[in-house]
């Protein structure tokens, strides 16, 4: 596998401001048939990248759904023309803060607009008319890739034949702002982030690091944690100190650490604002006089960052439409993180509603 | 209303070390009867103080428990000798890491001694002694007021007549310990804190900023925050920045902004430190040989942060020994904040349960 790059010259974004030109990092896997009627785009969430399966040079782990995405796997790429690309504002390849700005030269920093998922899915259009794909089979992804998946729908529902969003939310409610606003700060509260122009000074890590670690918190349950860590001590006793001495502490130390090495602290604030704005309540998720795709959608129990009721007034909207949809609450213990980990029961369910659905 | 202060000579810490001098800041209301019968022991949580009720002199607000204490009220001042002091480690008058380290004259800072819950109630112990009261009436107290609570039932049940656990837990689990360890780390991230000797400098105001919103979020739940807050907006429609566009987000910043006034960094170490290392289960609630307490426990269903199974597991450990315990899980949206909102209910739970308790 290896990472590609389409770059256009100009995207009008849902600000009113332009950005261009842009780059979008993308991989794909399989073939496109004659009549481009088997692609499926996945979508990823706030840290993912365009890779989301096998080996990819440099990079010592397989991608982000990997055992989601190959031969026989649920995804499968005998069959299917997969495609994933790495979100605008990001900072795996595609143009987010971190890349230069034409006008000066240097990275945008705190200049880069605001965008929104709206904006992520704009780009992702540009990509598929590029790669000549008319219309999407599947369009499928957890968590913010759920809500780019939503934005489909909304955005080009004659384009999509079925949508796939999983462990996601039609708006961001105030406990899921408060998260990510927190986040922002402990970023911006750190001197290292310069007002976002640190580039060439080195990250704002300590910030950045305690953003990641409040969020992995909230990817887990109260249960897997418990399963996972309980009270275990790293240390022979409590050594009456503030060094990790939990095993859990340690594993939220580690995790903070190793994600400053390879997330951008600006992309960051500029991918959890675009979920914080994401708002397809009411009747913002249908196309005036457009088909309404069909939808399978998956919600797990323990998840309590994107509850199931999140998910069920997902089906509630669709239902009063008379879409035709399918649901799913996944009976997991591992939170929001299940659906990075459930792969059986995920596999199952997208394996028979990919197969149902048809190409135009 | 006023605060008290008790000195006394040295404390023998659970870790060894001793600590000496140490001030106890308290009050009092009512009187103690002539049998020393009628005292209660109110125990505060986290950034609480010895002000729980009516109004003190150079502070605005009346105390953390008003609804609950006085004339009438569930902890009756009328009928009852209360009493209320803060937390040795705290910064509101009694030895923490601010008081000056006898053998520097400087303060303590990150040289201050890690305390547990039960060297709080040790402390405690000594002013139970110097005003003469036998034996508490009962202890009561929310979160980490209830830890304590439950502290004396483990350290002193031939001192205790009953114990009102509310919204508090036998031992912190790993996500509790995960929450407080991310505010430690916020704080210990902020090169304001400059390992703990920031006194005469100012406080690592960002960070601790950081923590308290990440508190102020595990406090309520995700209902009562969309109630409060929904996706209500400070401005006129997304102005496409980082600023507290969300009323969530000003709220956050408003308590973090509010915090750093009040409340000393380092305390906020040493009390999470001691939440986290509290751990009552197995047999380590019962004194071998001495009798059981009675016991309300009481929790909230809309609680994530002590959730109602903690709240059960005193409960089943209480009827494990045959136990005499009242258990309520009271209808509230509110989160964990219900223990300082629903003063209704717990009024009427408390007072019924305080009248049938008996002196010796």
């Amino acid at each position: 596998m290896e990472t590609h790059s389409l770059t256009f010259d100009r995207l009008l974004l849902a600000s009113g401001q332009e950005l261009g030109p842009v780059t979008l990092a993308y991989q794909t896997y399989g073939r496109l048939d004659e009549k481009g009627g088997n692609a499926i785009l996945l979508l990823h969430a706030l840290t993912g990248d365009a890779h989301v399966a096998g080996l990819v040079a440099g990079e010592p782990k397989p991608g982000w759904w990997d055992p989601m995405v190959g031969s026989g796997k649920a995804f499968d790429t005998d069959k299917y023309f997969i495609v994933c690309s790495n979100v605008i504002g990001g900072c795996r390849g595609s143009t987010g803060p971190g890349s230069a700005d034409p006008k000066t030269g240097k990275p945008y920093g705190i200049h880069f607009p605001v965008i929104t998922i709206a904006d992520m899915v704009e780009a992702q259009r540009h990509l598929m008319d590029y790669l000549n794909v008319p219309t999407w089979l599947a369009v499928a992804g957890g968590s913010m890739g759920g809500m780019q998946a939503l934005q489909w729908a909304a955005s080009y529902p004659e384009r999509v034949r079925s949508v796939i969003p999983i462990a996601t939310t039609l708006k961001h409610s105030p406990q899921q702002i408060a998260f990510d606003e927190v986040g922002r700060q402990a970023i911006m509260a750190d001197p290292d982030w310069r007002g976002g122009e640190y580039y060439g000074h080195g990250q704002p890590e300590r910030g950045l690091a305690v953003a990641r670690m409040i969020g992995h918190i909230t990817y887990m349950s109260d249960q897997s944690m418990e399963e996972k860590f309980s009270r275990r001590m790293k240390t022979d006793g409590f050594k009456f100190s503030f060094d990790a001495e939990f095993e859990v502490e340690g594993y939220l130390r580690n995790r903070g650490a190793h994600f400053v090495r390879r997330f951008d602290a600006n992309s960051y604030l500029y991918v959890t604002r675009a979920m914080d704005y994401f708002d397809l309540s009411g009747d913002k998720l249908f196309k005036p006089g457009a088909p309404i795709p069909r939808f399978l959608v998956v919600s797990f129990k323990s998840d309590w960052l994107y509850p199931s009721y999140q998910s069920r007034d997902i089906v509630t909207a669709l239902r009063s439409r008379h879409g035709d949809v399918t649901y799913v609450e996944v009976n997991s213990t591992y939170g929001h993180d299940a659906f990075l980990v459930e792969y059986d029961e995920q596999t199952r369910l997208i394996k028979s509603f990919i197969a149902k659905t048809h190409a135009p």
